[in-house]
């Protein structure tokens, strides 16, 4: 079939502020050994965090921007022997819509910024969404 | 904080066919008795699904063209005597970026398309990334 007939513009609300500085710092997964983070939501879209507190279980949805979007096939696990598999397939940060799932705890937070861990986005990541996590709540 | 500094181009990997026509027809949640649907990658990001199979549980990432941008605060649950919740605690579709996460499993795949349910999307909502299920896989 053909491609995308229209595309979208993508505005972040915030962004991660974290010690992992680059891709080759971060661990592939958050449960491997990620620190915790802090996301800063830009004020003009602050009103959307009413009811949100600490200790809720949430997903962070980041857009890395420092990852290929022109690749499709990828060799996961950093591994180069293992078989090349297509990049919907397993996490890769490279692919063509470079989304970022992170399923963090809210720790603290201070005014429009969220302490949350672990999480092993990289500092300057731009945050696009914040929902709750799907696995622990129902309809809220 | 200022607001975003830059904006990115989200170009779609697919759309969804369903038959839920519209936002007042579609569950809130996909659990809540959603219908399977299919999706339709398009064939230039083809190659983006090597080594998925059906009986996958995947996160299927999409873009919610009919939502609400400039919504911050919502009254959850479409019920108008609950409380003003910012956008970033409900599942709202009604977001700055209208991202939807649908947890779904692959029930067949033909071709291009990946029939998966149960999904709450409606037809014609495009398909911006496809993942495992991050509750279900670890590393991949």
């Amino acid at each position: 079939m053909e491609m995308a007939e229209r595309t979208y513009i993508l505005a972040p609300i915030g962004i991660i502020h974290s010690d992992l500085m680059n891709r080759e710092a971060a661990p592939r997964q958050g449960y491997e050994g990620a620190p915790e983070a802090w996301v800063e939501i830009y004020s003009d879209v602050a009103d959307g965090l009413l009811g949100i507190g600490s200790g809720a279980e949430i997903i962070v949805i980041t857009w890395l921007d420092r990852a290929q979007r022109d690749v499709l096939q990828v060799r996961p696990g950093r591994n180069p022997n293992a078989p090349l598999t297509g990049v919907f397939a397993p996490r890769s940060p490279d692919r063509p819509n470079p989304i970022g799932l992170h399923r963090v705890t809210i720790l603290e937070i201070a005014g429009l910024r969220l302490k949350v861990g672990p999480i092993e986005a990289i500092d300057g990541t731009p945050v696009i969404d914040i929902k709750p996590d799907p696995t622990r709540s129902a309809d809220r």
